[in-house]
């Protein structure tokens, strides 16, 4: 991966929303999203084993922005003649948890298995790209309908543009909530170990204008006893035939307290997200990052030497504590196998 | 405050148990709790207004260590001649929350009322300081026998030697559960935005030898439905009449996730915490600190500029999550008004 600077064409002051993944004819430069925002570096990926690497390490990361990125890493695959089965194994195998990952390397593998070639997967890849911004801009809509004007939202995590082809899921509802009052307030969680609601939600909340404020993850029931939050909005890394929502670690911890509070749970995903193969949470891989994510910040170590940690990255949330599912397909509420099959065929 | 670096007298290795609060005859050195576990400084406080500073800093923190702390600055201040009137004042306001400050300097003003002069009162906060770890020993003791052999437990901030007397509340049980082979592994939240859990818990555990890992703070709700924690174990700031009970932010998240997966909840602490004459959690007062302790990590900016933070350092766990407030006078199980008054008097 090679850093560049060169703001004059990729400045994201230019465009009125951050696109974070931005394809060049034969290169991927990916906005480096490890040092925002004290840093906006892009890096140009020129060959499918960077994107992986850039996926791998956490360059790009959001569920869509990830399958997003893949897709392109099998365009440079065919257009420089490598190996294309290899190519899709390798990118397969960089995440496990978020099935976009794994439903943009399908499609890219259909349309290989059909004698796509280089300008025919370029075409394909852009299709995945174009699809799952209007997707988001129309799940925008469909989110904020089901919320009462006047209200405070909280969300998790980073589902933004920085993590999607462009204004995002779950902040795609907010952003929506927000332009046509129904949303007077942004809570947004740290997002321990990464933190990528303080680096990543708050720049774009703070870009946009939103009024918002930075809770530790460890607030929000106290934050909801306060009734300051009428609704917990989040991204799905996957979405399981019954409902079951794999997400960001401490998604899990926010349906519980919000059920408690009576605050309602929303969860906004393309339809990419969902994978009717897998039954049900239990069923889904959850990624285990290494232990220094936790015991070091910054580079430095934190914790004393010798000290374990289990960093789990990701939870389950059972379908019975989400009110809502929000896919470009439609609204489902209160979540079921039935429901669930109803929308997404199997 | 004067840093000091004699190790000669002063090294934590010296001693089975930490004693961060030590009493000099003419000075207080307080172990520098917000550079643990990176350095070990003593600071030297000569004076009240120099104890008062450290209370407000974190310098010092942990319930009952404020409490001791303060007593040893009326000392000083009655060793120099100061008016004791307004140095009690000035320690009352440092923390709002715990309420062992307020316990401490009444009993101290007791004494003063009293006509105690300088060597009363050096006697009268040695006993405060004994008294604690003395409380400690036995509520490791009591805590320890409701926990069945096996257990996993999750604890959240820092209870432990350096919050206290020495030895610890909640970490005192933990460290009693371990010793009689009733706890197998420990869990520790790292206790954001200040760390306690990662910076302090694990510095304590790892010393002890006590197989222990740290977690983030929002993938507790995760670790309860793996099944490998049967008790969440906390200290308390504050315990109203009716047990309701304040403690680090983030306590009353671990409860209702607790409730929720059936894991047992336990609040320990010296009966100093308890405040009977606060009826319930509403009446507590929160401490709200900077924005500044979300929006930065280490003295370096991590959030962009112009984003708020919202940062209560505390919340309130309501009775009916608690399944035992562990004191030195004994276990209340299932806590309410009725339990505690019989317990407490009025």
């Amino acid at each position: 991966m090679h850093p560049t600077m060169d703001t004059s064409t990729q400045s994201l002051r230019e465009h009125d929303t951050i696109r974070a993944v931005r394809w060049q004819g034969d290169r991927l430069c990916l906005l480096d999203q490890r040092l925002l925002p004290a840093e906006e570096r892009w890096i140009e990926c020129l060959n499918a084993e960077e994107v992986t690497q850039a996926i791998r390490d956490l360059a790009v990361r959001g569920a869509p922005a990830i399958g997003i990125a893949a897709a392109w890493g099998v365009v440079l695959a065919a257009q420089q003649g490598a190996p294309l089965d290899d190519v899709l194994a390798t990118l397969r195998a960089a995440r496990p948890t978020a099935v976009n990952l794994m439903w943009a390397l399908d499609r890219m593998k259909g349309r290989i298995a059909a004698g796509a070639q280089a300008a025919a997967l370029e075409r394909e890849a852009q299709s995945i790209q174009d699809e799952d911004l209007a997707a988001n801009r129309h799940m925008g809509e469909l989110g904020a309908a089901l919320i009462a004007p006047g209200s405070g939202v909280l969300t998790h995590c980073n589902t933004g543009s920085l993590a999607t082809a462009g204004y995002g899921t779950a902040l795609g509802v907010i952003r929506a909530g927000v332009a046509d009052g129904r949303i007077n307030e942004v809570f947004a969680g740290e997002t321990r170990p990464w933190q990528q609601g303080a680096r990543l939600t708050m720049y774009e909340l703070v870009r946009d204008r939103i009024p918002a404020h930075l809770i530790a993850d460890s607030a929000a029931a106290h934050l909801m006893r306060s009734g300051k939050v009428q609704w917990v909005i989040v991204g799905a890394d996957r979405i399981a035939a019954n409902g079951d929502t794999a997400n960001k670690i401490g998604t899990y911890q926010l349906a519980i307290a919000a059920r408690h509070h009576g605050v309602k749970f929303m969860v906004v995903a393309p339809s990419s997200t969902v994978d009717m193969a897998t039954p049900d949470g239990e069923a889904i891989e959850i990624e285990l990052r290494h232990a220094d994510e936790l015991l070091a910040t910054g580079g430095r170590r934190t914790v004393v030497e010798g000290a374990r940690a289990w960093n789990p990255v990701f939870d389950v949330t059972p379908a019975e504590l989400i009110d809502a599912i929000v896919t470009e397909r439609g609204v489902i509420e209160r979540p079921d196998a039935m429901a669930m099959r109803a929308m997404f065929g199997q």
